[in-house]
């Protein structure tokens, strides 16, 4: 079928190769003509603007807008919906946070457009594995937009199936979900995504104490220096940590295995933050999913305000001064 | 080859059973008689006792230990070690404390016999998928029981290869390693426990985080009744999340959606806590390794003294009454 | 001065106590009319609605709004706020979010009408001990209510001086501070709040960890049963653990040594979650203040659809049963 | 009464001071001969070494070892016990762990020795303000030596009386406490510290969070400088979080309110530590004091191989390239 893409970055510009290999019509714009242009010897049908690919488009139209959150993808939409007509659809496949998904579906609404919230996940590899999607919005929409969702999923592929799922929808087992209403898409997104900052941080943690093992403070016989390229390798046969993590985790190690090709300061962007003000609003304790969050912050404060302050507290009540 | 086994608990037993389809020599003890009988009915050389299972074994003799951690085994050993000759092997396959190893290896030393530990992961799932091991000990005798370890593995699979490990163990890629000396083996296994808690922590966040989401106190808009069956499941494919613990997570929530076959009383074995002592005896901050511990403590302490206690305060300074 | 207090219950009521006891009059006002008359015996004069209690003010007028946070005061407010007239004053002294405070601060403004918050501590010891005040807003209406401040602070006491002040605010050692625009007043007495929790979680874990020392699994020449009401006084004196929350833990302990008075079912505050997203919006890593407020929330959720994942996992890896 | 000390560091020193202003007999040692010369000056008898130090005591003996925890005190003690006779007292005043009290408490009674742990509070400020005392050992010898731990104690003070102790043992207001057999004394006093931990990582962060409220990133209405000395000094009065760290900030931020003379590289000593250790080995979850501990531990670790394989797992799964 037909549709729209908004934003041809690396996600935007793989989420239409990945539906013109399955033979989709693709209208494409960004702001920058060489993106266009460059999707366009793919096969995708130009647009100079979002008038013109509004014009391009037959109704009931279809615009996947795929922009980094926040004040662009807000103001993208808000244009959009002053060129759409009454039941044509906007995707926002983006990190949106998904208050702003509640907040849009309702003012497009009064429109008679609908919104529809993606959130995937599969990020640089999606273009070959597939996009997992957690889709939120009006059912209708979800539904003719299907054929959308499926190309763009990873497939059954051979992953075993679960017991116990005949009466489910079938969908899941593609790898994309209907989840709920709008703004549940994105939710369940910025929840994987919650879980993704505790897995890692549990990854990082149980690294850093094997490499910490060699520490020539410990006594003698309890000192070992392990080899952790090959202890993520082996770990990803039969053991119960075994993950896609922990593939990456034993492919960079087996690069780099003192990985000091990176400095360890750990951006985050805004999922981790929202699911823990998710739990904080839901009153669940998320002690995992904060320290996660956490240790990325702090990764980014050597020498903070804190530190400072409990050294000054130190040398106050027992003179200690700090070690160089 | 051959090799004894003296515990023939589900563990136990379904080693032996592995090894004996790859075409080696079981010779089987339990205290229980009817264990040693079962096994013998499959095929295993039957022993009546330590002594008998000993007299069974052509030199050099090799035993793999197979009982639950701390005193059974302690003691099962300390007799071994006195009927058994220079130049054998006794292996501890449970969960033992590497601390324990290291002593125990240095006192098996003086006898002129080897102590090899080899931490398990794969549980009730081994016998067919095959035992990720890690094993700590001399390399001489590793390299000897290397065919009992080979047929114990899981084996390369369908699993795709990481790059960049042509130079590497052929071993590790068969899901098995030898980690450095004794004790070496059960400390990864430690650590990778300590791993599994955080990422099972991470998923019971994250999960609680999405069934609060229909809490009738939400506002309205905000509010997502979510299917975490389904969640699970399309999670599987394509998501960064994807893991064996989700693939068991979704098992799980497909049989029952609710999990109220389950009270939330969970247990923990030693492995959790020696991964923070670890952490701790090397400096290494291991926040979530630590709170994935302390929400099974917390499980298991309805009403606690410290809840009491802040209750407790905050009578006294604000005249706060508990909530019924 | 004069200064109408709207809400007479423990926190409003002994704020007039205080006031009038210091020589203020008081216009006094609740939607209890059993309260209003109550006060008014001690001296306030009564108002029978907002109305009443505007007209029965000079101008520049000034109201102390002290209600429950959230709908209550923000109602309250918005009456007020067309009643009153340019240069009167409104200040809050309950539990506001500070971002309502900046809100409204700018709505009045629209109306030359000034916003004053003011977060207090002390609960209910304020009227004997005095309140610690951190007042927001403008500095010309905070200046003109001096007088109501400086009488509702505790005063320099007994305490002992802070060298390195001579060149700083006076005010401060009073007890009573201005702490910069709307909202800062209220930022202020919520990090406070904050603080409290991680305090209070601290003396609650060390209790426990020492009520625990008599636990019969530990090793006989380890185990201790202390004395946790004596323990508690001791560190009264001379230790770098004194405080007020100990003082109060102290006297807790000694009238129920075993707080078996208590659920253990703590209710938290709109501060504590507050705090941690202030960090989170801050990239501050808040670990402790997190916690302390997570421990709350677990204290309320015996049984956690958390903890029954775990449980259900444990079942399906390991074949783990949950203990009875 | 007549008591050695051995060792006349700060500590030591300052205990011998204050003893002789009470009145006490002190024989000093250490291996220092200045430290020793410069007691003596201020009254004290100066031993030569140890047995020197025992010749001038009269039976029965008490000696008072102030050094540090570890190797020095465990070897200065084995010389004393084969120095001192029956019916003699060596008193172990340092941050010994309490574990290693168990075990010499036991070796000395062989001996017919008795062994006694103080767990001292105060630091440098003891020799004015007094020593708070948890002691451990046989009843007999800690009542024997009440004059001396009655003269190092703070003393009753003006500090307010608490409610309900009339039948509890009066000298726990003087700020000293028998708290059980050998090695009680330095498990509360290892309970203290952690729990000292916690309190300072709660004001730390609170702290951390206001002066990050100046942030730029922060929409202007809600970003707020603020004045971190006048904070800490306002709560001193009247407020739930007043204490005597919240003293000694005070100081530290009046004295240098960036506390830029402070790098935020944060020492741990060993109570920290244990007091998570013996949380896990009761299984009292205790998120805030390891939270403090390990904040600790990260203030030293910038960089951290934990952090580094974060940031690797970043790039692998999304291409996310580390910030400047």
């Amino acid at each position: 079928m037909q549709i729209a893409i908004v934003g041809l970055g690396r996600m935007g510009a793989n989420i239409a190769r990945r539906l013109m290999r399955g033979g989709h019509e693709i209208v494409a714009y960004d702001v920058s003509k060489d993106a266009v242009q460059a999707l366009s010897r793919e096969g995708a049908m130009p647009a100079g603007s979002l008038e013109d690919l509004v014009a391009k488009l037959k109704a009931p139209r279809a615009v996947w807008v795929m922009l980094p959150a926040g004040k662009i993808t807000e103001d993208c939409i808000a244009v959009l919906s002053g060129l759409l007509s009454a039941g044509d659809t906007v995707i926002d496949g983006g990190n949106t946070y998904y208050k702003d998904d509640v907040r849009r579906a309702a003012a497009l609404r009064e429109k008679s457009l609908t919104y529809i919230d993606v959130g995937t996940s599969g990020g640089v590899w999606g273009l070959d594995r597939g996009y997992c999607m957690m889709i939120g919005g009006d059912k209708g929409a979800v539904d003719r937009l299907d054929p959308i969702f499926a190309t763009l999923a990873p497939g059954v592929g051979s992953i075993d199936k679960t017991p116990n799922r005949e009466s489910r929808d079938p969908r899941v087992e593609q790898g994309y979900m209907h989840c709920g209403p709008a703004g549940s898409g994105h939710f369940v997104k910025m929840v994987h995504n919650g879980i993704e900052y505790g897995m890692m941080q549990a990854f990082a943690e149980g690294f850093e104490i094997m490499q910490g093992r060699a520490n020539e403070d410990l006594p003698e016989a309890e000192r070992f220096t392990l080899d952790l390229p090959d202890i993520a390798e082996v770990w990803r046969r039969g053991s119960v940590v075994s993950s896609w993590l922990l593939d990456l985790t034993s492919q960079a190690l087996a690069e780099k295995p003192a990985l000091d090709n990176f400095t360890g300061i750990v951006s985050d962007s805004g999922e981790g933050r929202w699911t823990v003000e998710a739990a904080i609003e839901e009153a669940v304790p998320a002690h995992v999913l904060s320290a996660s969050l956490y240790a990325r912050f702090s990764s980014r404060r050597p020498g903070s305000f804190a530190n400072r302050l409990l050294s000054a507290m130190r040398a106050k009540f027992g003179g200690h001064v700090e070690p160089k």
